[in-house]
C-alpha cells in the first residue's frame, strides 16, 4: 500500500488499513512531500493568535509513532509521476535529489488541496503568505516578534477571518478585502453574513468589501502595500485567504478520471475507477446528500472520515461513505458562526424552491448571567417542508447547535418534526424551547401559513 | 374554555388556542390555585444560589398580560370538582372563601404534579421544605439571609442536586441524602453517575448514598436534625426533592381515565376520552417513543410542547403530539450532565435486548485553552444497532451535544448511521470527530466485533 500525501485522509486510512487487516498483511509506504506528517492544519490560527503553546502541540503523530503502528512515511518525499498500468510511483527525495521507484499493489492518493493564488502583480513580494502549513503559521509568528504592525488579509472567508482574529488579537491593524459584498459569501447568506460583518468591524478591524486585490507593492523585495482599486492599503504583511482547490495535477496526469467538479471521481467506498486505486481527503469529490450532486468541500471532518472508510475498505472490511452536507463551524472572537446545508441562495442556485425563516432567540433563559442572542435560519423546501440548510449565529453556546440541524437534515426531517424532537432545557443551557426548536416551530408556522 | 392551573401547559394552551381561532370565537377563563402564573419553576434554583436578581424575573407572563390577550386568569381560585355531564367546574375563591360553579364547553385540565412529601414524623417541622414554588424559593432565601447555616437535601435527583448547588453557593453546609446507591438514579446508568458523585464529593458536600431518611427532629416546633438509620444530621433547613407525581386526584374523583403509570390518559391531540375534556403538562402520560409504552415524566419541555399542540387543536387547527424520549440536561457547579432515551439499566428493565459504550473525549482540541473532559454512554439495540438511549456527561460545551443524540434517536438512526454524519468540527468546538461522532463510532466497532 503506498500512500500519497502525509496528512488527514492519508494517514487515517493507513492507520485504518493496518487496524482492519491481519497483522503483517499490510506493507505501509507514505510518501510526503512536506516535512511534517499528520499536522492539526485547522489549529494554525490558534497558533498564530498565541493560544497554542508551541508548534510541537499541533502534530498529532510524527513519522517515528507511525513506525511503531508499521507504516513507514518519508517526510520530504515528493511523488512526481504514478503509472496505473505498471503499478508504480516515480519518488523524488527532496533532500538528496534522488529519484526512484516504488511499485504498489493498492495506491492511496490524498494529495488535499492547495490555496489558490492568482497570478497578480507582486504577489511574490516578501510578505506575501499564506497560512496553510506549520510553517507558514511560525512565519507568520516570527514575522509578528519582528515588528509587524500593519496586516491585510485578502478573503473573507473561513481561514481569512480566523487569522484575521489571530492577528488583531496579536495587536496588529489589520484590514480584509473581500471581493465578495459578504464575507463568508460561499457558507452564508448575505443575511446571516451581516452579522458576521458587525462583528469583524466591532473589532476594529477594517473591513472592506466588494473590493478587489489587484496587486502588492513592494520597497526593495518586502511587501510595502496591498493594491486595490479604491486605494492602496499599507501593509507589513499579506496573508491570502482566497479558499482551496483539489491538488488532482499528479491524478489527472496519470489518466485518473477528474469529476466536473474539479475533483477525483470515488464511488462511496473510496475508490477510484481504476483497479486498485483509491483516494480521500480534500482532493476528491462527494456526494452531497442534499442536491444529489458530486462537491468539492475541503474539510477536515470529511477526510478524516472517507479516509478511514478507505482504510477499512483496503484492509478487507466494509465501509461506505455516505456524502457530505458541508457543515461547518468557526467564531470570530466571541461570535459563534456555524452552518450545513445549503444556504438559501445555493438551494435556489439549483433550482429548488424553498422559503426561509430567521428567529432570534438566548442561548439560555434570559434572566441567567451569559445569555446571550442567537439567530437561526432555516432554509426548507416549498414542496414537503424538509430541512435543507441551516446558518446559526449568536454568542458562547450558540455554535454546536448546528450539529442538532445537522442530524435533522442528515434524516430528512422537515421542519414540523424537528419542532416536535424532544430536545434538552434546563435555565443554563436554553430557554425552554431551545434555539433549534423555535426556529423549526416558526418555520412550521411559516408553512402552515397565517 | 376553562383551564385548570395556571403554569405552563395551561397557560399556553390557552395563549395557543385564542391565537388559532379566529378573533372571539373563545372566552378563555382560567383558574390557579397558586398567587401567580406562568413563572420559570425550572429557574427557582437559581434564584436561591442568587444568579436571578429579582424573583419577578422568573414571572413569564402577569394575569394582566394575559388579559390583554382576552385571557381572564384568576390566581388563588382552586377548582374543587368538575362534572363532565354538566360542564361545570366548582371553584373555591381562597381569598374570599366563596364558591361558585363555572360552565365549559371545552375543559382543560393542566393540574401538574405534585412533590412526593412522604409521612414521615417531623415531616411537618418549620423548616422542612419542598423547592417546588416561587414562594418556597423565597423562603429558602429568606432563611439563609437569616442565618441558616447547614441544610440537608432529601433526594439526589435532578431537583435535589440543583438545591445542592445553589446552597452550597450560598455558603451552607450540605448534606445529602439518597435512598439509591448513586445519585440520579432515574436518569443515569451507574456508571455515569459515579461521575456526579464525585463531583458533588469535590463540592465539599456529604453525599449519603443508599440512605433513608426517617424522620426529622424539632427543637420548639424548628427542625434541628434529619434523621437517617446511620446518624442523625443537624440542620436548620431540610429540602425535600423525592419527585414528583402526577396531580390527578381531581380528575380521577370525575372519573376521567387514569392509565396504569398514573397520568391521565390523553391522545396525539391531547384530549381524554371524555367529550370536551382535554389535559396536558405534568398530570398525563405521554407516548415514549422507544418502548411504545405510556410514561410520565414532568418535563418543562413536554408541558409547553403539549399545550401548544393542545391549544392549536382546541382552537381549530391540527397539530399532534408525538410523544417523549425524556431528554433532560442539568449541571453541578461546572459538570454538564444530560441523558435522553433509555438508560441501559431501563432498556433492560424493558425486555430490549441492548449493549452500551463508554466513551472519553474532550469538548475541544486538547491543544487549546477550555478543552473539557467529556464521557459519552451510548445504548444500542443488539438486533439492528439502532440508538436507544445516551448520556452525556462533562465540562462546559459536553451537555447540549445531548441534543444531536436526541435527534438521531428521534430518527431511529443506527450508531453506524450517527457515526457517519456530518457535524461541525473547528479546534475551539471539538476534536476532529465530536465526541457525538467518537462515540457512534466506537459503538458501530463495538457491534461489528474485533
Amino acid at each position: 500500500m503506498v500512500v500519497i500525501g502525509g496528512d488527514a485522509a492519508g494517514m487515517t486510512a493507513a492507520s485504518q488499513a493496518v487496524r482492519t487487516a491481519r497483522p503483517g498483511e499490510i506493507d505501509v509506504i507514505a510518501f510526503e512531500r512536506g516535512p511534517r506528517t499528520s499536522y492539526a492544519a485547522c489549529g494554525l490560527p490558534y497558533f498564530v493568535e498565541g493560544l497554542v503553546d508551541s508548534p510541537t502541540r499541533l502534530i498529532a503523530r510524527t513519522p517515528e509513532q507511525f513506525a511503531e503502528a508499521g507504516i513507514t512515511v518519508h517526510v520530504l518525499h515528493e511523488v512526481t509521476a504514478l503509472d496505473t498500468a505498471e503499478r508504480t510511483v516515480e519518488v523524488l527525495d527532496l533532500s538528496s535529489g534522488e529519484v526512484r521507484i516504488e511499485g504498489w499493489d493498492e495506491l492511496v492518493i490524498a494529495t488535499g488541496a492547495e490555496g489558490i493564488v492568482p497570478p497578480l502583480p507582486g504577489i511574490d513580494a516578501d510578505g506575501v503568505m499564506q497560512l496553510r502549513t506549520l510553517d507558514d503559521a511560525i512565519e507568520i509568528d516570527r514575522r509578528i516578534r519582528d515588528g509587524a504592525r500593519r496586516a491585510v488579509v485578502v478573503g473573507a472567508g473561513y481561514i481569512g477571518l480566523e487569522v484575521v482574529e489571530a492577528l488583531a488579537a496579536r495587536g496588529l491593524e489589520v484590514s480584509v478585502l473581500e471581493l465578495a459584498e459578504t464575507p463568508m459569501a460561499g457558507a452564508l447568506d448575505a443575511d446571516m453574513a451581516e452579522l458576521v460583518s458587525d462583528a469583524v468591524r466591532q473589532a476594529g478591524v477594517a473591513l472592506r468589501l466588494g473590493e478587489a486585490v489587484v496587486g502588492f507593492e513592494r520597497d526593495g523585495g518586502h511587501l510595502s502595500a496591498v493594491l486595490s482599486p479604491a486605494s492602496p492599503i499599507a501593509a507589513d504583511v499579506a496573508v491570502l485567504g482566497l479558499g482551496v482547490r483539489p491538488n488532482v495535477r499528479l491524478a489527472a496526469a496519470s489518466g485518473i478520471p477528474i469529476g466536473d467538479a474539479g475533483g477525483i471521481v470515488v464511488d462511496s467506498s473510496m475508490h477510484t475507477p481504476l483497479d486498485g486505486v483509491w483516494a480521500a481527503g480534500d482532493c476528491v469529490e462527494s456526494l452531497h446528500r442534499v442536491t444529489g450532486r458530486q462537491v468539492v468541500i475541503a474539510l477536515g471532518t470529511h477526510a478524516n472520515r472517507q479516509g478511514r472508510v478507505l482504510g477499512t475498505n483496503l484492509g478487507g472490511g466494509t465501509a461506505r461513505f455516505p456524502g457530505v452536507i458541508g457543515t461547518a463551524i468557526t467564531k470570530f472572537d466571541d461570535l459563534e458562526i456555524a452552518r450545513t446545508g445549503l444556504t438559501e441562495s445555493q438551494a435556489t442556485a439549483e433550482g429548488i424552491r424553498v422559503s426561509s425563516t430567521v428567529t432570534g432567540s438566548r442561548t439560555k433563559v434570559p434572566y441567567l448571567p451569559g445569555s446571550e442572542a442567537v439567530t437561526v435560519k432555516l432554509v426548507f423546501r416549498d414542496a414537503d417542508g424538509v430541512l435543507v440548510g441551516a446558518q446559526v449565529i449568536g454568542g458562547e453556546g450558540a455554535g454546536k447547535r448546528i450539529d442538532t440541524l445537522a442530524t435533522a437534515i442528515w434524516a430528512a426531517m422537515t421542519v414540523g418534526e424537528l419542532a416536535m424532537v424532544d430536545l434538552s432545557y434546563s435555565p443554563p443551557f436554553s430557554p425552554v424551547f431551545d434555539p433549534v426548536s423555535l426556529a423549526a416551530g416558526k418555520a412550521a408556522a411559516h408553512r402552515a401559513g397565517p
